[in-house]
């Protein structure tokens, strides 16, 4: 039933598409899954903190009471229940977050892709930290705007900096807890100064908090979202504290940005598993998470300490990195002349380790003495011996 | 810790986004939730057909065994097992799809904003049928393409009218198998004059095809896809097979597209939920839709069979509809001076009866004399109190 000699197809891609490029830091996961590299490169959470149990418990439960409903299509905008709990968890003193300005994602990274979807024309401005998340970067791309990296120092975002490339701009990309990729995170005082800026401008300000939940020390500062809900888009996960695997995030906007967004997701996907929400209500909402989110904790803060310890023992002088209150990683800078997209190939051949290169994470200039080093899905013995690898490669070059 | 008296902000929109709207339909079925509606406005399918159990089964046994890698991050292309298991159900004799070829996707609406978003440009031309699935044009809308209309007839696409539309054209969507909206299927013979013209041209052809498996009485036609591998894009789904609150779909596309659909995905949504591509490999490796689809099959002929009696025996002369071989849906045409989107309140709430108009179907000039039923989840006595409403009111117009 082939039709004959039909002349092959020359595929004609947009313009945006042209621009899209793999991720390096995939192509770099596909090489380092071989077992005999220690790979500080992944960004993946720990499957140990994973509540398989309980999880599966919370299916058998949903499809048991209610599976007709958990199978069947169902409301763009999410599941009611779980966008309230979502609500009731954002909400506190002086800030009240309705449920109906909740969207429930495929992922969080999904927001991003409908943020730009919605607020960025061609040529428009982004504004973002130097440097950034790169998926954002990536999400952002598509719809081909300028981006305008921000300036930031050991505390964050220099809000002093925004007003002065803030001309056309239709939003601002900020990730204040545990930065991906830096590990870093914004004072309360800058939080308050980059929150008033935005809104003195009229800038829409993204808040991106997959870690906030993972501090080691303290509580998490306020959000963002909490100083001014008209005038931020607070980007939320259950990727950190529950499973990544099931894909499940949120945003939370002020209306009409979220109906907006809602009818840019109708058009996209549909809607987001409802069987995946309705078992994750099932899971958090008896605070699950209060219980389980300080054993992620403790694990983290304690393999982040083993490598700042590695780190500072093995690292020769000249090279700096982060100390970070939570999250997952760490960066590292190297002296000005080493390129460390060339070091990467030498250390996944020569020494079995691997990293992620700090340059794909600049909008536009990058430092290309710069590495990303995650630390917790490797074992303290293997951080402890991938360090002394890396740094006898590093110590080569210097 | 609010800030004081943030300035309102005036959310700028894209120029793509003020082209998007609320979906007509996900409106209509806001109203029609009510339970005294007869409501033949849904595209959902039957809950009947939902084999809970068996999928209760499945999670229960791939979060025991393998609950760890379910719940983490996974790659962007899908689930590899589930990927060999899609190409060798659409290979055959003289056609071999290959595992590379499939995308695994977020329900497969998710391939209509990828193909979108990787092959059209603003003002580039996409042609669809007349008239065509709505998700399609919000879908490809926010890319802003001209639409171009290709004439049908009731077997139908014409492909001799393709070429004079095909100029700057980037890609022909079509559903060849019970059409949303209109029931109808293309004859072979169509089909593969379809599939010569667009290659010949060099038009690439979107074959969408979730109701493909849903025929009543016969095999199903041979896919398009199997007509010319290297020219054709293939959308499947689980939905109407299997279940849709899941969301899961693929693609099947020649390579580089399929590349280039991939690196889309990962800035979209990073992949599709692990956990529901390996518990769907496990409900369907065995050979259980074989068994399953016929039930569904039997359930929706005989209620389909039944709207068809309950049509002839209530509507007036004048009135025409189309007679499905499989699927969901009945296309009902009115005389040309009733406007159904006038009619729609009245039926709503005079005779408590729900249907679809049909001019929101049409990307250009619609036919605002038709309307599309749906009979799948309304029991056989309901279809035939809801088509005697539906007559009286139309009568009254008539």
């Amino acid at each position: 039933m082939r039709i004959e000699n039909p002349s092959p197809i020359h595929w004609q891609f947009s313009e945006r598409a042209r621009a899209l490029q793999s991720s390096a830091i995939r192509e770099i996961l596909k090489v380092t899954m071989r077992p005999e590299i220690i790979s500080f490169a992944g960004g993946l959470p720990s499957p140990e903190t994973f509540p398989v149990e309980r999880m599966r418990a919370a299916w058998d439960a949903v499809l048991t009471r209610e599976g007709k409903v958990a199978l069947q299509y169902g409301p763009s905008d999410g599941y009611a229940p779980l966008r309230e709990w979502i609500a009731g968890q954002l909400s506190g003193p002086g800030v009240a977050i309705l449920p109906e300005q909740v969207l429930m994602l495929s992922g969080s990274q999904q927001g991003l892709d409908l943020l730009g979807k919605v607020l960025v024309d061609e040529g428009s401005r982004v504004l973002v930290e130097t440097p950034s998340y790169l998926g954002a970067l990536q999400a952002f791309s598509v719809y081909r705007p300028e981006f305008a990296s921000v300036p930031t120092d050991e505390n964050g975002l220099l809000p002093s900096a925004i007003p002065a490339l803030a001309d056309n701009a239709r939003l601002l990309y900020s990730l204040p807890n545990f930065q991906n990729p830096t590990g870093r995170s914004m004072t309360l005082e800058r939080r308050v100064e980059l929150v008033e800026t935005c809104a003195r401008i009229g800038l829409p300000l993204v808040e991106d908090d997959p870690y906030g939940a993972l501090s080691y020390r303290k509580e998490p500062l306020p959000r963002m979202l909490s100083m001014n809900p008209g005038g931020v888009v607070y980007l939320g996960s259950f990727s950190k504290v529950l499973t990544p695997g099931i894909r499940l995030g949120y945003l939370v906007a002020p209306e009409p940005l979220v109906a907006k967004l809602e009818q840019a997701k109708q058009a996209t996907d549909l809607h987001t598993s409802q069987v995946t929400q309705m078992v994750v209500h099932e899971v958090v909402k008896d605070g699950f998470l209060e219980r389980h989110i300080p054993t992620i904790r403790e694990l983290y803060a304690h393999q982040c300490q083993v490598m700042l310890d590695a780190l500072a023992e093995n690292f020769p002088q000249g090279v700096s990195w982060t100390r970070p209150d939570g999250g997952m990683i760490i960066w590292v800078t190297l002296p000005e002349h080493i390129d460390t997209m060339e070091l990467l190939p030498l250390a996944v051949e020569q020494e079995q380790v691997a990293f992620v290169p700090g340059a794909p994470f600049y909008a536009n200039e990058p430092a290309r003495n710069t590495m990303r080093l995650s630390f917790v899905t490797v074992p303290p013995e293997k951080i402890r011996e991938g360090v002394k690898r890396l740094a006898d490669l590093i110590k080569a070059r210097m």
